[in-house]
């Protein structure tokens, strides 16, 4: 039995990209610190900030919730709150929303809830069926979930009169939208995604990403080894055929070379320190007035379609 | 038959980025045009410019070669040269002299000829074979090739005294290129790339890729539909495994989504036009006095080791 690096236990965790061995309480606890660590680093929060954590149910955000949670109790002026989203896909989004329902009752945090059909009159499940066979529905429905869910999101927390919104994007995510932004050619979404939490507009809750450092590996050990539970069954939807390549690229890249999505993740950073995003392309939707880069929000110009 | 987009003839090139079908005269016609385009719009030459072509004698720059000695006859002041360097790799180098040489007497071009022998003493069979089995070996012929290259080709191009070195880099290096930066975490080594010729170091000769618009398959139908003659054998130690990874992904992704090496191109640009090089990091080696990022160049710390 190899025993942990940090102290005498067996050892049930191997990081490659550090080539740390470590046992569960130890691999917990640098998890923990390496989320601590991003938040100070990207000053993602100030002591008295009221936090919105968006929980979906599934693993990683219900990871990040636990962790915040720990952090934020040793903050006496500050005040975590959740954020759900029923998106309304049929079974997938009722098994959610208990998941949410049963961390926020656990950890007692006040538990806000919205969802599209209230905000937009209609489930994804509505808009994925109008959408049909054409040119619409090849467009997938992740992308249109996730104009929804960003808009959805940043209403409900300025309503909710948050600080901040936490989503629980990982390291894994993080690359592989830097990949597929540049492989798409998107600079102005490439250079949105910055790590420091930016008030670019006074309608846009800042968003920050305490797990971006950690690999979504981790996210998945870290449930494990603390027993969350959480809705382990994958959306209907998901099929990001480009998204899946990439990700597939990315880790057969990783188990060649670790630390890999690290080198990424920190030329990113460097990168969005040296370019600023004009502020002046953001201007409010003619129609719903939310904050938007065109005349017309990606959410209306989505809607008018159906 | 499908018939050529600009004109009656047969078509023999389909281009799915562009979803072009072109004949013979139209593909060769429209390749030299975005080399022409390319290099306007990246200022890369003034008419007066002494241009020196590096020339391995293989498929991309006996292309670059003819298509520069084509755009370049119509400008009276300027000048072409070629650089051959010999790398000393038995056979596969013999043959690149043979075509280079042959290539420069055909076009009547004035040919300078240097070695690594010349210059280093030691000749590339002579380097790999003393770096043996241990970690220099692993750190791959191409990457001391690629060192020892860079310099050569600068001090001969100075002491020819021309403006600028034009390079074969085509598009599907230049986009595997910005990939691997990115993956290797290594910001300066992917600025540097910029397209636009940079006079960073009064002792650093600037480089143009006037190809790097054109697609690889573009450059080897261009030589095929030429008739260019060229060392069409591979390099005996191209074993590039990161690059080859790299490659596969892009041209799979490129089979699927057509337009994304353009894409990356695209981006690189638009980001490198806002991020400037840091002049102050170049200095002058302690060893030869060629310019270098680090106190020795990387050249003399390759051969410091053997």
């Amino acid at each position: 039995m190899t025993s942990c690096k940090k102290c005498s236990k067996n050892a049930v965790v191997f990081l490659p990209y550090s080539g740390e061995k470590l046992c569960r309480k130890c691999f917990l606890n640098s998890v923990e610190k390496r989320v601590q660590k991003a938040i100070s680093r990207y000053k993602m929060l100030k002591i008295s900030d009221r936090i919105g954590v968006a929980l979906s149910g599934g693993k990683d955000s219900v990871v990040l919730l636990n962790i915040l949670h720990k952090i934020e109790s040793k903050f006496l002026r500050s005040k975590l709150f959740i954020i759900h989203i029923d998106e309304g896909i049929s079974k997938y989004s009722i098994n959610n929303q208990k998941m949410a329902k049963k961390h926020a009752s656990e950890l007692d945090i006040t538990f806000i809830q919205t969802s599209y059909k209230k905000i937009y009159g209609k489930t994804l499940d509505e808009v994925i069926k109008k959408a049909g066979e054409g040119e619409n529905r090849r467009l997938g429905a992740c992308s249109y979930c996730g104009v929804l869910r960003r808009k959805a999101l940043n209403t409900t927390a300025r309503e909710t009169n948050v600080d901040c919104i936490a989503t629980a994007h990982n390291l894994d995510d993080e690359t592989q939208t830097i990949i597929l932004n540049l492989l798409r050619g998107d600079l102005n979404r490439l250079i949105r995604n910055s790590p420091l939490p930016q008030k670019i507009h006074p309608k846009l809750v800042p968003r920050i990403k305490p797990l971006r450092t950690i690999p979504e590996k981790e996210t998945t050990l870290y449930a494990y080894y603390k027993n969350l539970s959480h809705n382990s069954k994958p959306c209907p939807y998901t099929a990001e055929a480009y998204r899946d390549d990439v990700r597939f690229f990315l880790n057969q890249i990783e188990s060649k070379r670790p630390g890999t999505k690290y080198n990424i993740l920190n030329l990113y950073d460097k990168l969005s320190t040296k370019i600023t995003i004009n502020q002046n392309s953001i201007q409010e939707c003619i129609i719903c007035g939310e904050p938007s880069v065109e005349e017309k929000c990606k959410a209306c110009q989505l809607l008018e379609k159906f």
